[in-house]
């Protein structure tokens, strides 16, 4: 799957993936009024609200990005319903051949953390018969718990084919209460990154790792050295636009070879119609702006990657 | 909510919560045949069996317990339907007055751990009406991401009045490679553990914090130091029986009063009568087999509390 992720990113010119976060007040209302009609304001109408808001983004975007990230906690938070749409968008972004990293940070120890890789990128048994739940490409991982907790699905990686990114260094401000502390005279975060590309050694795809990292585009110096401690692992950057990153800020994240990042906008991106610059869409062409909103985030990048060459 | 725990535990006399982890493998064979003669080798029929499993167990115990803790990962695997059955099994235990502590292990940042929290322990806002998807009592929280990723939780069990355990030094093998590294030449769990402490300030009950704790039954020396770190902290204590933890191993999670602490066992009750000592019960009553060894589990702890004193 990562020497899939690194064939679109060529293809596309885009090191980019879109954060497909939906709140409900991203949503337009002449959908949210249609969904109401149908489903009432109820979870399932607000279910349907998002996944219609999602498919008219995917629509407008697809041929231009490699991969999509849809944050779960968006979906969870509307119960069953909201798994349910969680679900139907990670199908509808695979059909269109884009890459799909479930945001769900999940993470705990043994068969639990088993149970959680067999859910979204596994398979799990029910008697003579095999399912694929939530089937994602990639998921995110927190590493609190060491290496017993990320083995499970490092596994799952191998027999699948599939990738984690394992969270490094997160882009909010706080991350720093516990990963910034110094041990033996270096911060948590690189003591982390050593791991990952320990973890990452495993599940080698032909030039990189299954098994990347996450490292906040809002930290630039931390992503220079994490870059160097983990050569073979992807970086999925998050943070980028309305967190405060910019392409400059990027370019460390970047191996020589032009590979090994790839930036996430997700309110950026999908409530683009929302910010002035792209206000004259009007709610109506919401996925219209997106797409601009897409075009501007590659060009951005690319400058700043051309401008380092 | 923490009022009501404690209430619970001395009602009951007994510091315990029972894991409602069921594996597909725990489920005995007439209630499989059952499920999937009704819904097929499907998820459907999988979350149907661990569903009708959970509620035979419940039923059998309920009288004995304060509280329950199903892991989310467990009902996860099975995609949309399993977690269908969690939320089946949620409700089912409110209304037998059971706590019901939701080992979901979530954590990200801002408006996403803010998601998070609506979802499991909050309210969620559709149109003109409002929503309480999966409403545990409790949740478990990752963390990783410092003082932003616990915040929105914080609030949400203030505002509803729920409650949190949060991750501090888990009980698996493997916990030490970042839970014990030493920073200024204390761990970072003990850090972790002061800003429990700090966190719960804001959250006070009675008597105790709103805001607990997880640490491990398997390290108790650890959990010596922990307790008189976060005196108001209420510990949600994993790692008993199947893990290898015994009562004599927890008297330190406890305080003076007697309380304090709250003491999980999964497997060891729900798949009880796989084990020799419980074998007789025969797969046809597994579910009295876990309430005996829930009465063992209760005697163990007690015996070892009444020890100390």
């Amino acid at each position: 799957m990562i020497d899939k992720l690194i064939t679109k990113i060529k293809k596309t010119h885009a090191p980019i993936v879109v954060g497909l976060d939906p709140m409900l007040s991203y949503v337009p209302e002449h959908i949210l009024q249609k969904s109401f009609g149908e489903f009432g304001e109820t979870l399932e109408g607000a279910a349907d609200a998002i996944w219609q808001f999602n498919k008219e983004i995917i629509d407008a975007v697809w041929d231009l990005i490699p991969a999509v990230k849809p944050q779960i906690a968006m979906y969870e938070q509307f119960g069953v319903p909201g798994l349910a749409a969680f679900e139907k968008t990670v199908s509808y972004c695979q059909k269109k051949d884009l890459v799909v990293i479930g945001d769900v940070k999940r993470g705990d120890i043994g068969s639990t953390s088993t149970a959680y890789a067999a859910g979204h990128i596994g398979r799990v048994k029910v008697g003579s018969r095999e399912f694929t739940p939530f089937h994602e490409d990639f998921i995110t991982v927190n590493p609190y718990l060491g290496t017993d907790g990320i083995k499970p699905f490092v596994e799952i990686c191998k027999e699948e084919h599939k990738g984690l990114f394992i969270l490094v260094k997160t882009s909010n401000p706080s991350s720093g209460e516990f990963q910034d502390r110094l041990i033996d005279g270096r911060p948590l975060y690189e003591w982390v990154g050593e791991q990952v590309a320990r973890w990452g050694a495993e599940c080698m795809g032909t030039s990189y790792s299954a098994i990347g990292a996450v490292v906040g585009a809002t930290y630039p110096e931390m992503g220079k050295v994490l870059r160097k401690l983990m050569p073979k692992s992807f970086i999925l950057v998050p943070g980028y636009g309305a967190q405060g990153g910019t392409g400059k800020d990027l370019v460390h994240y970047f191996n020589e070879d032009g590979l090994g990042a790839i930036v996430n906008s997700s309110r950026g991106i999908i409530a683009a119609y929302k910010q002035e610059q792209y206000a004259s869409f009007g709610p109506e062409h919401f996925a219209e702006a997106s797409r601009a909103a897409v075009e501007a985030m590659k060009a951005d990048i690319e400058g700043a990657l051309e401008g380092e060459k």
